[in-house]
């Protein structure tokens, strides 16, 4: 005799984190991982543009994932994505950091698809399969618009330009030369006078292609500059997007430098030679330092999965969307977001102990996740998310809508 | 233009950690928590019975929480009575530890509910509003059971015997005299010779009634002791019973203790001198560090929901259960245990940093949270939890059940 | 064939963190601590006054260590009086503390013996073996004075008034109550009109008396008021003198309770039953843990020989002192704070762990080394001592004296 | 008046942990010191091989600091060479660790210099400037002996023959082939017959050179095979002095990253834009954070300076060195090691933090101390250090002299 709950739920995540490939988006993702992850080490090392990854995620159709279905897209949560991002970031940071990112024009053209040019620029996306890159950094102020009959002329430049080198269209945006007001568009990555630096070379997401863009005399027509975004709600998602995107690959690249360290250890790793045990495995210190990695990477999962959850139902609001809607969206998001980056910095580093010495050669490149991590975790600090979220629970307010939160 | 999923779930929990109170068992809980809250402090300087207390759960009905409606009781899932429990822990652990515990006989007779024997024991439990207590602690061989005709006679004492203090009925564990063969039986806690010790003296869980009862030629018929328990899967969950009470016994204590400390903040803490904020919610650190705390105690209480819905999973298996099945569910709340004790000592003893100087003084109480919590926490290694996750991580094999795994 | 370095120091610190007992002035130290070890758990469950214990400490001269020998002192170093103060802490927090604290108007007057007052209050309370508290708390505007002729009547009461419970002299602070002016005087502790209220009920430190003095007309003499203290630096370390004793206070609870818990799991700890060893010291995870605690116990208890001989430093400089000098003493007196607070925060929690769940009653007592600790941690903020120091790590600025840095 | 300490020391070491250069070596040392960190991130990104640093090392005569001046050398303690390895890591921690481990076959000589054989090759190494490597790692069986007349041969390879790439001479160790007895000799790193593979890719420690080095027919004369080391206390300090020189590394590398960071966060962070400050150094989290960074290697400084000093003493027993000296000496360097290295992680990382996003590109190599300590920390488990440090304080007993404790 049993009480019957609703639904018998599995009790654990499968045991290497595999997501459920009875969805086939999920099962694509797996293969394409598993492609990248072929030369993965190489392409770190390299730096560069990963156009054939890029090449075959077009290919797959997963770059209209979060497309409607009436215009040519697969019409998915931006959760699946986001599952998707940390799948492909197991084996390869930064081709998750660019598939995630490439949704964000998308997204704002989802949030304002009623209106005739964002559905036009769906359709198109989804038909060309286009990737996106983005050339809108918002710290600096180098790269200027002059007002020309019918447009515009932009010179200068746009740093941190992730995923440009790669696109088929970017968004741009860019500050007018007299009013200091910004502006955006959605242009083809070939237009004439674009020229990609590919000067990037951070220490970790190494094919992200975050250097600059240079412009020269680029024309923008009228027809091509977005409207004033709104400032409602549910328009002031794009930090909760970043920040899943980013949380997603650090979720990923701490399973993923686990899941390395476990095949490792298994099938290299030598017993310490005072351990009295004829298998690393079999050591007191080895289980339970396994132990403790694997409780923090599932205790930073389900966070990020209900994060992914709480962001799925804040878009699937749309124009509802409250403010206070938002605000809880925003501290899931961040809480989320900062104990992954914690968790992240500490499994990848903490991996090549349990792996022992002759683990930490860069043939193996284990170091990657770290140095993936590192980096991107640094885009916007701990420290400030963690006040905000604090901040609300002392007072119940959510933090200000802004660039960063 | 957006995506639906499924269904909105709300992105973050209640600010307060409060549970659904549309759901009347939750809201029962609530009022009495809040009951219990008022006189907490003081309870936990007395320690001794909770008479009171427990009298109101009995009127209340939750004590028959789990028993099915077909045997009187109100047919509720295993994480229903978890959710109580960690609600009760908020303002008062030894009440969250017995009402938790108090189930476990009647768990135990549920698994056997074809029998006649544990279908009446359910039935009038439910009747008589029942309050279960154990003197079954396996550590000790302190009790035995001498053979007479048509029974059998006790002597001795069992240690660590929780609720035994205000139960109505007991579980009883003993070795037999010459064979010692273990047995079990339920018997009336006011059966003759029964002499309730009231020796505990912990340094927290004060009112858990953890201390020794003796038996001085106790008689046991033939018809009370429960037959050998069988080996098969299902049978043998009493470990994860155990820690899943326990560890939302922690999770109420860091959620009770992280509320009351908000509380205090916000009404009586002053900002520090050199601060140069007026009000102490103002200070970056404050803000911070509740951040940290808050997003902590939520990826606890986010495994152990997890957890809670891994045990209900493995009791509605039923005889169907695995021991894969039953290994999944030991990981899941081991693992959800062993975070939710390391999480709960760093909260309770952390408050008393944003609150202040003059927090730690015994009238607040305020330590009561992390001396129940540091005492509760030394149940069962949480390095022992720790290594049969690494080692199941590692190779895939589940614990060994045992009686604490 | 070896090269000789200057001396052959010792590698390790004695096992049990044993003082050099050559120094009598530490034999009798650690004399005293064995005698106050007997019933210190029993003290700290009642709290109140200490007052066999500061008799012995009279008795054996220890309170005139600070006093120059010609005023009929010990003359000795502050390093003693804090390694005194450490030694006592092992076994009672609440006598290290009012040890340390005793020492505070005696560095006052120490710091103007040139000054025919300070000079006879010195040799006063070397021939008297004078015990000292102190009513100066001053965060509270609570305490006023009326200008009379000849003197001053004293109104109101100080909390947070440590040792005034067993004083014979005290050192007490007002607020004129015209001008608000903060004024100073040494006055005999019975001086009518004083009431020591003994409503200390903090977590831990139970004896330390840290409750409220109420004055009601009590009467101060123009010739008791001490002159205004100069500001020069070797006047301004009393914020210095008071971190060290906490320090030193948190470096000896945590040595006491590992020397504790040692005993503790030698004699008492039974191995796990998964454990497959005879002794629970036999446990990797038993030797680890213990290595991990002496190891950070060690690190804090080095930082905290150094700031002590800082101290030392600084007095020894006397006016010459510049401000910088003190500046740096400053830093690594806070430094050494920080770090001791919170390893003996991490020590004394962390105990209960490797000693076993039958360590966690009340008559054993070791949960009041973590109350100590707890409580005498938040005197004034770690956040703001560490900002302290990283300010000065970053500019080279000293942190601006005040009452708390 | 005050109290006259013996005398008084600065209270804080400098601002910047720079030695004392009226040491003629430390300044010397702080001159090639600053002449390396010109390349130090070109030449960690190159790996290869340090040659001009070597011959700079060799020209400043630094190369025979420890040799007796009476066989021409400098007769300074071994403390002295491992403060110059910290201070060499603090630019590059490759030629910290082979300047340190050039020592481990001259110290070898030291301990025997009372024979010919031993006080011959001193004298040689002196008057040539000797640079050493060692091919002796013990963990692989792949060199072997042969046996001929008056002397060996060898064939084979050493794996981890870190300083044979740019030594003069070095120290050999094979197993014979037919009974594996183990035997050691000091050769020239020009005999024919021995190739360095040059194949080492280590995450880190790049210019280490701890790849392989292969021996075809290479020919040893059974004058330069040594006699076997005797089994006292002062000849089983090999494993110390190599714990010393790794954890003076990761003491280097932690305070090089901390100065580096400092020198970032003044000359180039930004303030976060949400800080509300105009200077990064004024944002309350980083003044924090770079307390407790300075705190934490300020700790570990201070015990690696215990061992240093325990190590010398222990060097300075000599014959008459004790088993329980040697223990003692092996607890205080297992114990510094194992916070150094801890520390120097979480440093390396967490500079990141407070420097911010645009640090983090390879031109500035910062992540090379991360990288370095992390592979450095490899070499002998944390682990099992920790064990024998707990072991000790349970139970008294040393740790059995063995390759690595």
């Amino acid at each position: 005799m049993t009480v019957k709950p609703a639904g018998f739920e599995p009790a654990l995540p499968p045991l290497l984190f595999e997501p459920d490939q009875t969805n086939p988006y999920f099962a694509k993702a797996v293969e394409l991982r598993n492609i990248f992850a072929v030369d993965a080490v190489e392409r770190d090392q390299q730096g560069g543009r990963p156009t054939e990854q890029v090449r075959l995620l077009k290919e797959s159709g997963l770059v209209n994932l979060l497309i409607p279905k009436e215009f040519g897209g697969e019409g998915q949560p931006y959760s699946t994505a986001l599952r998707i991002v940390r799948e492909l970031a197991k084996a390869d940071g930064s081709l998750g950091h660019l598939f995630g990112y490439h949704f964000s024009p998308i997204q704002n053209a989802l949030t304002s698809a009623n209106e005739e040019r964002s559905a036009a620029i769906l359709r198109q996306s989804a038909k060309g399969r286009w990737f996106w890159g983005n050339t809108t950094n918002s710290f600096s102020k180098s790269l200027f618009g002059k007002r020309i009959e019918g447009g515009v002329i932009l010179n200068g430049y746009r740093p941190f330009a992730s995923g440009s080198h790669v696109a088929d269209y970017l968004m741009v945006a860019w500050e007018d030369e007299e009013t200091n007001a910004r502006s955006f568009a959605y242009i083809p990555a070939n237009r004439p006078g674009i020229t990609i630096a590919d000067d990037w070379d951070g220490i970790g997401q190494r094919q992200t292609g975050s250097g600059r863009v240079f412009y020269k005399d680029v024309t923008i027509k009228d027809a091509e500059i977005l409207p004033e975004r709104p400032k409602d709600p549910i328009s002031l998602l794009a930090p909760q997007q970043q920040q899943s995107v980013l949380l997603n690959v650090f979720i990923g690249s701490a399973q993923g430098a686990l899941i390395a360290a476990r095949d490792y250890t298994i099938t290299k790793s030598r017993p310490w030679i005072y351990s009295g045990v004829e298998r690393h495995a079999d050591d007191p210190w080895i289980k339970r330092q396994y132990g403790e990695l694997w409780t923090k990477v599932q205790a930073a999962t389900t966070l990020a999965d209900r994060a992914a959850n709480a962001i799925d139902g804040a878009f699937a609001k749309g124009q509802a969307l409250t403010a206070d809607e938002r605000g809880a969206a925003a501290i899931a998001v961040a809480s989320a977001n900062v104990l992954a980056g914690k968790v992240a910095l500490e499994v990848t580093s903490e991996i090549f102990e349990v792996m022992g010495a002759r683990s930490a050669v860069r043939p193996y490149g284990f170091d990657r996740f770290w140095r993936n991590v590192r980096i991107h975790t640094l885009h916007n600090p701990a420290e400030y998310k963690t006040r905000n979220v604090g901040s609300w629970f002392l007072t119940g307010n959510y933090p200000e809508p802004g660039v960063f939160q």
